[in-house]
């Protein structure tokens, strides 16, 4: 574990245990039917990132409330119902190390438990009492589905634009971790120029993970990363990196590449040559440059508020971000 | 179409238009993306009872709001939305006598566009900003994803019993049917008794018209039926003509009748002898029994409402459940 992750962990020991208890205790009177798929994912090994960042929110907007973790679970629920679904939909085989819960249990099993924690997601939800919240839940509870159906359609296309990947990251990735932040803002009930700026923070936050998330696929090994590296290729998605890179290759070389990735069953050797042309191209170094821009403005994001432990906390999930290494 | 079937309809032509214009108004912003996949199932003729259900209940609980058809529709997206996901985990190929969703498009497709509508369900929900039917919404939603696990862990169980049979169309059926009339009677600003008494005729009928279809599928030819006779069968689903001829049979007729249940790929004349057992053993006319009088607890659930045109048809959907050849 790095440095500054071991840091940030250190520090929100006590809403960790919160969170983890929270999550057990929602699923509590259906575990007998839905809990141990739902489980399988649920206490595999995530960060917490989502409900971690709704606490800090509201704790930053200046919240003493001691039902934080209450609604906080509802990110990693609608989070992991989303993976669920994903991981069928890419037949992906393996998640943070482990097998898939659709490989374990079955597709039909993954269908139903994802609609199931989507529904246990949306109670807690209503539960707020607040429509600024459910709406915000609604909303991208229609934008994560769409940018999944979006993602889907663009599945192995070459000339995917670096407009159209930011577009479908938004939807996949960005719009939650706003959401998280939002929401934090919203029970603290902050100003409205306070939540735009938390919603501004979770955004570009969001962006920034993925991005380096999809980094990690060209850039780690498969044991860091609990999954083969190259799985966005073989799933036909082309990302920032490669989307850069062949907007710098000429003819031949773009050719050359767009041959290994057209080819599901590619090589280590293959893939490597790849990797090397990302780099040569500057596709790694420009998404890096994105990423880190990306960061630097949620910091700015935050300028707002009053300095306060989670307000360094936040600021450090932003530098976190860029060195995630899994 | 059944002279009962045509006199019902032919009273709800006005409301029949609003729905389907606003079921697509709905969609239209998505219609490039979402839009095919989720249309070929909403606009392959369903009989858009449950938007129906709710504006009759509305308009019998006193209501003349102009605007029921837009908050009408969120019962046949959440309805759309567990079929699509039903027949994908059901591997049904035929819905409605057309192919299902996920056969035409994809699983992928499938998955995606079912939490689509989904979400598309909730936003409209919460438009209605009235916490009391949020929460029944909310409330459907885990109901039925729970009935759909519950029903995939009893498939193939020969031991189902009438207790979990009736939960699971509860769960399955009952609950959105219910939760259909409640929001009327919501959306009316009925007192609660009006509530609770639109509560039971909507769990009723839902009750009735579940047993009536899983009648149908052992009364009924492919022609009318839209599918294959004896799908349920074939997926390992026990229904309760099944269940109550199993209680009433012999040691070796039983035998014999699980020998033919067990063989997903039983003959034409396996499958006739079969529905002779649950005719002569009392399962038909038993299920028979039990819907009716569902049915007549649905009527004398609306003693509480004054008359008018729109009780006289809730009444007569009571008795459509029973006479229903598809």
């Amino acid at each position: 574990m790095s440095e500054l992750k071991a840091k940030i962990l250190g520090e929100v020991t006590d809403e960790l245990i919160a969170i983890e208890l929270s999550l057990r205790e929602n699923l509590k009177p259906w575990a007998a039917l839905a809990g141990e798929v739902a489980g399988h994912l649920l206490f595999s090994g995530g960060k917490r990132l989502r409900p971690l960042l709704m606490i800090l929110a509201a704790r930053v907007c200046g919240s003493d409330r001691d039902d934080l973790s209450r609604y906080a679970v509802l990110f990693e629920y609608l989070h992991a119902a989303t993976l669920i679904h994903d991981d069928l939909v890419d037949e992906a085989v393996m998640r943070r190390g482990q097998p898939a819960a659709h490989a374990v249990y079955g597709a039909p099993e993954a269908v139903l438990t994802g609609d199931f924690i989507l529904a246990r997601c949306l109670s807690i939800t209503a539960e707020t009492r607040n429509f600024a919240i459910i709406d915000e839940i609604c909303g991208i509870t229609e934008a994560m589905s769409q940018g999944e159906i979006q993602q889907l359609y663009n599945k192995g296309r070459m000339d995917l634009s670096e407009a159209e990947y930011l577009s479908v990251i938004e939807r996949k990735t960005a719009v939650l971790l706003k959401g998280a932040c939002v929401t934090g803002a919203y029970l603290a009930e902050h100003s409205e120029a306070g939540v735009a700026a938390m919603g501004r923070y979770g955004w570009h936050i969001g962006m920034a993970f993925q991005m380096a998330d999809d980094l990690l696929d060209y850039t780690s090994d498969a044991a860091s990363l609990g999954k083969e590296p190259g799985a966005d290729l073989r799933e036909g998605k082309l990302t920032l990196p490669v989307i850069y890179a062949l907007s710098k290759a000429d003819a031949d070389e773009k050719a050359r590449m767009e041959a290994i990735m057209s080819d599901p069953d590619f090589t280590v050797d293959a893939f490597a040559e790849l990797v090397e042309s990302l780099r040569r191209l500057g596709g790694i170094g420009y998404t890096e440059r994105c990423a880190r821009e990306h960061v630097a403005k949620a910091k700015e994001s935050l300028a707002l508020f009053p300095e306060s432990r989670e307000k360094e906390l936040l600021l450090l999930v932003g530098d976190y971000s860029l060195e995630r290494t899994s």
